[in-house]
């Protein structure tokens, strides 16, 4: 029997090896899109792009990948071993959401997304929700028929569309850690209002970008990004996409914004190593494959905050500092760095929130967003249900909508379900920060000699390796022994912060 | 019957796009590859394009393809307009030779060379023919099947492998053509060699890189190449592709090479600008595709040498030199740089000779590879034949098979026929230049004062926009009047490299 049961596993490996070829070459395009493409090539962009997507889909839904799978699961021990039994499970999930969904769907969505995704950025440009209104309108709608493809019968459209994002996350579990969470987080917002004056000069001294792009790589190398099978390059919204075997980084770079770049490079750089550490042998089967959006979330906010906003970090760091950006360090030290890092300012917009506030704009999106897919708040509505929970929850008010409600690209290209997923990566991170702290015998030492190695490689060793074997819920209780906690990371807040404003 | 016909011809413009989709997005993995690929990257980048050309074939050589050809041909008068019978007459073309191909020949194909390219390049690194010869015997091989497969019975298998390259070409017309022009470059080389000296010492003047780059990129901006469609990025051997509707240039600097980097860029850029002059409402179809590599070759060779290489060019060219280069020209004029940009010297190596020599390094090729191809030449002579015709032709002898027939990539890659469509370029280009400054009423006073825009023009609406309209042999015709001809070549080099030498 084992014979006869390897043939189809094969077939699945190679079959979705292509179906991988084919989804790392549209992730070539789509950086190329954000990095170099010249700006008359983008219509044609778009078209291959949508020809790549609907021969992804045909593959990674053919009927003999149905067959193949049975033929596995019809006698699973047959398998080869646990490896080829997490493939087939991911195999398997993968397949019945994908052959859920209609090719007509389908190709709504894509048409729908790209579209409404242009309104978007027009009615932002200008300021104007009434013209991306009927275009979120009908995004939603198709949404609600997509999560009712999706969903078990007891199962919400929005729990449907979030598994999709993080496999097991629901907004029940979810609101059971917000509640606490929103609450220590406006209280500890208020608290440090009442601490001492932190100087951030340092984050707006002029710079030559060439300066700081030397000094960002030096550390990005430092976290040992591995350049043989990797590249950084700039573009306007910093990422991190994986062509085949190699992974590319952008950052961004501003006169005045030294630590922006420092905290987008590592940020990415995180996300990098996540990849870079997933077992190339697996191309294309769900074990060479990141096991969701808040672990791959959670790799980039503990390089970026656990490690980059550390005092013993920027102890090793402040000196590469001065190297690199010379003049410009004048009249500051590591400890006026390290407090200039961690400044804690509610503002408007998301991805420019500090370490303390973050959290608070993803909740804002997560209660609108459930009650957008489930009718209960009209779309008309938004505008003035965002700037209430922003009162209520940062203590600002937007001025616009386009410092509002219209900031974020997500829901115009389809994405909901997936704002959670930033702060499940923030509580993932501070209990893998905490866990690896113990395993380790305390980081900060090797931190401020610049020693990433022994991170990274617990990182890899207990995290990157184990791509899709289990759900994130049981990752997290195996990689910590626990299950997913506000706590560390509310402890690593209070106490980082309560320092740096000098709280008792 | 006009609405049924209009069906199978919209449905093969639909089909085509979608191949010439599949198509431009293996030209971005390959230009990536030659720019930015991190080196780990390759092995992955090679099963992506070889996935994506066992996807363009299968799509190019399907049954119902071959069903609408033939619904389209059966009424042809039916056919909307000249466009379309064009455009059928082309697919037709296409068809019918990727259909004589098995699959079972591509593949190997596909595999043999990607193999022995590497097997040359190994061979070449170390000098090493022996290394190579064998795959070399297995190449032919293989190209001698492939001709069987394409050529009519009266055909030679030079000439079907030829046709591939340049529609029409045949080794009886070259010969024609290739004979009196041996004849009369070896005599120029040799009257050259008792002219004047010629100083070309400002080709070795130290110059930085980035000095360098804004001087080229001003060029190439003054030659009309619209950055809105394409871009220019560096790379170890210059080239040019389009990716979908923008075209990529690339070029090289040397410290010490600037009219190297400045004879490339603008080799490239007249590869551009023909990419650019394509019709884009004809994507994938033939009259948006270049005619011919020959024609192809036509429009880089006439804006390095037939403008570039013009007296009248440097007139323009020189203050700009100056301002971009600096220090470096002082002591030099536009007459000297004129000069030193027409040495002759016979060398080694093809992609290093002047314009005199150049064709007389493809004429080696061209005899070689035919009796390489009809088995009179055995692989194993091929060195020393190699040297001998090296001796003949340019009165130079290879001290080692690395600068003798190891240098090129081409029957490595599988490439026969190719090498006399550099020759063609050179040819053509003559005789377009002379027909483009009797039409224009002289192209020298636009060239002194730097606009190139009524060149370009006259190039885009006489060869560009056409497409595969016409064959090769034709469009000379129609766009010069006569048929093609090495006399305006001759012409061309025997007037300039005469004053430049000082000859009678």
């Amino acid at each position: 029997m084992h014979g006869a049961m390897t043939a189809p596993y094969d077939a699945l490996r190679a079959h979705f090896r292509d179906v991988a070829l084919l989804g790392s070459t549209s992730a070539l395009l789509a950086w190329d899109q954000e990095t170099f493409l010249p700006r008359g090539g983008g219509d044609r962009r778009a078209a291959q792009l949508a020809l790549l997507a609907t021969l992804a889909h045909e593959r990674a839904t053919a009927p003999h990948v149905g067959e193949w799978l049975a033929r596995c699961e019809a006698d699973a021990t047959a398998l080869v071993d646990d490896d080829a039994r997490a493939n087939v499970r991911g195999w398997r999930r993968d397949y019945d959401r994908a052959t859920r969904l209609t090719a007509a769907l389908v190709a709504e969505l894509a048409e729908v997304e790209s579209k409404a995704q242009q309104a978007w950025a027009e009615a932002r440009a200008r300021d104007d929700f009434r013209r991306f209104q009927p275009w979120l309108l009908r995004m939603i709608g198709l949404q609600q028929q997509k999560a009712d493809c999706l969903r078990h019968p007891s199962q919400s459209r929005w729990d449907a569309l979030a598994d999709l994002c993080e496999p097991g996350m629901n907004a029940a579990d979810l609101a059971q850690w917000f509640g606490p969470l929103r609450q220590r987080l406006v209280a500890l917002r208020e608290r440090l209002a009442g601490g001492r004056a932190v100087d951030d000069g340092f984050a707006r001294v002029a710079i030559p970008e060439a300066a700081q792009e030397t000094f960002v790589r030096a550390v990005l190398a430092a976290m040992g990004f591995d350049a043989k099978f990797g590249r950084l390059d700039r573009s306007a919204h910093p990422f991190c996409t994986k062509v085949g075997d190699d992974v590319r980084l952008t950052t961004r770079f501003h006169r005045d914004r030294v630590l922006d770049a420092l905290g987008s490079t590592m940020h990415e750089g995180g996300h990098g190593l996540y990849e870079q550490g997933l077992d190339p042998a697996q191309f294309g089967s769900p074990l060479g494959e990141a096991v969701s959006l808040g672990v791959h979330e959670s790799q980039s906010r503990l390089w970026e905050n656990h490690v980059g906003r550390a005092a013993a970090f920027w102890e090793w760091c402040w000196p590469l500092a001065q190297r690199h950006l010379g003049a410009a360090c004048q009249g500051y030290d590591a400890a006026a760095i390290h407090r200039a890092a961690n400044v804690v300012r509610p503002s408007l917009i998301r991805v420019e929130a500090d370490e303390a506030t973050y959290d608070l704009h993803v909740m804002v999106r997560f209660e609108i967003e459930q009650r957008l897919l489930d009718g209960s708040l009209p779309v008309d509505a938004l505008p003035s249900e965002w700037n209430r929970l922003y009162r209520d929850y940062l203590g600002v008010v937007p001025p616009d909508n386009r410092q509002g409600c219209l900031q974020d690209v997500h829901w115009s290209c389809g994405l909901f379900g997936y704002f959670p997923t930033y702060t499940l990566g923030n509580l993932y991170a501070a209990q893998f920060a905490e866990a690896a702290d113990r395993a380790l015998g305390g980081l900060a030492p090797m931190f401020a000699r610049g020693d990433f190695a022994p991170l990274r490689e617990w990182l890899r060793r207990h995290i990157h390796r184990h791509g899709r074997r289990h759900e994130p819920a049981e990752l997290c209780r195996l990689v910590t022994g626990s299950a997913l906690s506000p706590e560390p990371f509310l402890r690593h807040l209070e106490q980082k912060l309560g320092a740096v404003y000098g709280l008792a």
